[in-house]
């Protein structure tokens, strides 16, 4: 039992108070958690395209002020009434993508998405629509994991890595097949690794960086394609349907930009080509195509958290990590201090960092 | 062997001579089949809205003049050099997506687009790249059958009611599960009895024509929505939503227009709704939706002739009507006779009309 249990306590917190404006350190007040309520000591956390979303204002769902992170790593200070899936002291990431166990959602066996605390979510509220701030989160959005791992590396899992892995192996077919990946960041380069990893037969990088394509190489991408540096006129699905003689049997979107995920779309195989959809659009934009294209038998899917289930899954993949069978470490180029936590977005628009990974602790 | 075999012969077809204009019945010649080609003697069509959409202009690949018509039924006049599937006098089903059994589409086993004819069919044109006129087709476009069904019913099996069958039977989970069928014509009443036959759990059938709540009903429809008649202001798709407590778990769009593909689209269930395009859209139209209805768990794809491989299921198909399994006859509403085709492609345009049938025997 920690001794600031049942308390308020003071926190730094980088706030960003209106869209669009830099990140402040602010002293916040915490209130203790209520009943299945967990408060975390956040030590880590890693700095996603879609805090800079938020930030920027483009995110549609977007409320101010708020503190950013959710790929986050840190250690149960104290938990509420009720709380029996983590204990004070575990080690732990938080979920951005929840797991009840009980709504329809959880219990389908078809989604990994979850219905308990979306609606309160989406407002940046706790689940009884009140606010005590985010250093605390309802018990069905926190896994502990083995504490052996490093949190600030394992605060990836959070949503990027895990993202781009689950997007991959819960994908049946990818194993012996042709794979197109659409940028790559820190999820496309995650595309790439675990589809290497389940044996993919062939797999395109696609990014306009040039910079890129040593990473996409490292990660197991076989092939590098520069969209701007096509023929003039030619467009990149007509490019890479050429190059694979009739199209890729998977591709993936990572770039949030829709006019890449149209590209990835027709860039499948006529048949059996399946396109994934796992970046973040900006507010009120859309995805179109063709019906004809659907029509002569490809098929236009999404992701999100890669279709993994929290709770159930991100011990294991922590085991993973552990043992080596997957990447983290790689993808931090860039550690940050909490004060500096400005630059750690920054960072993030240069094209050389992959990861920035604050250090709060 | 027949004693046309081998010769030039003189035929009446009903011929579009340019986009929008009414078909002119015609005396044409018909050249002999060369290696690998069947000539038939068609004795019977459907009208397919398909065949509107070309004759209107509306079909990007529409080619004139032509003799339209994709929904035959005939008996194998005389064949070329090296045909051995099917056989003077056999009573045969001209299949508008071949099944050559040696492409790469055809061996994946994951598609019923095949590419053996496809470049040449666009263009109305035999395989060679020539023109013989159109009672002719390859011998991997066609398909025998049992000579007990009757031609003027099972012709139907050459498009719409096998791409309705298809598209339900080829879709696994329909069993126990809800489904909406947005248009009420001869493939959306096809889905809705095919949904019905598998096991569907709810079959909400949504048409503009409120005379089409009593047809839908008798091919198996456990609701009939009408979206003219919604409260003002309500879309469809969120009312959908609404009546099945957060969506559908299939929906099918066999109406063509891209604004119901969308609505199909949007009121799947979240997590793990499917939605198939069936429906052929105008030239130049174009699908779209926000790409967080993909990322959060719901597959946007297509079906063409229903995933039916022509040659190795419609045999099947037509004795599971021969033994009362599969409707046809009741999608028959009008027949006419060839002088009255005219008349036939009006009577498709009437809401009374599911099917009509030509008789050129």
């Amino acid at each position: 039992m920690s001794d600031t249990a049942g308390k308020t306590i003071q926190c730094k917190a980088a706030i960003c108070w209106a869209a669009g404006e830099p990140l402040k350190i602010e002293d916040i007040e915490v209130l203790p958690p209520r009943a299945h309520e967990v408060r975390i000591h956040i030590l880590y956390t890693g700095i996603c395209h879609t805090d800079e979303y938020t930030r920027s204002g483009k995110d549609p769902e977007g409320v101010f002020p708020v503190v950013l992170g959710h790929e986050g790593g840190g250690i149960v200070e104290s938990v509420g009434e009720g709380v029996t899936s983590v204990a004070v002291g575990d080690h732990v990431i938080p979920l951005y993508t929840a797991e009840c166990r009980e709504c329809k959602f959880c219990k389908s066996g078809k989604t990994n998405l979850c219905g308990s605390v979306r609606a309160t979510q989406g407002k940046g509220l706790m689940p009884d629509s009140t606010s005590r701030f985010r250093c605390k989160v309802a018990d069905v959005s926190v896994v502990a994991v083995n504490p052996k791992a490093p949190l600030d590396k394992v605060c990836l899992l959070g949503c990027g890595i895990t993202t781009a892995w689950g997007a991959v192996v819960k994908q049946p077919g990818i194993k012996g097949s042709s794979v197109a990946v659409f940028g790559c960041g820190a999820i496309g380069l995650g595309l790439i690794a675990t589809s290497s990893m389940v044996g993919a037969s062939r797999i395109i990088a696609v990014d306009t960086n040039p910079n890129k394509e040593a990473w996409a190489r490292k990660f197991g991408a076989s092939d590098f394609v520069n969209p701007a540096k096509l023929p003039e006129g030619t467009r990149i699905q007509e490019y890479l349907v050429e190059l694979t003689d009739g199209g890729l049997d998977y591709t993936f979107d990572a770039t949030g930009n829709v006019h890449v995920m149209r590209a990835a779309l027709e860039c499948c195989h006529k048949g059996w080509g399946i396109s994934t959809i796992i970046g973040v659009a900006a507010a009120g934009q859309e995805i179109s195509t063709r019906p004809f294209q659907l029509v002569t038998g490809r098929v236009w899917r999404g992701s999100a958290f890669g279709g993994v289930k929290g709770r159930t899954e991100l011990p294991g993949l922590v085991e993973d990590y552990l043992q080596g069978n997957v990447k983290i470490d790689e993808y931090v180029t860039h550690t940050r201090k909490f004060s500096e936590i400005g630059e750690g977005f920054h960072d993030m628009h240069s094209g050389d960092c992959i990861r920035c990974v604050v250090d709060m602790s």
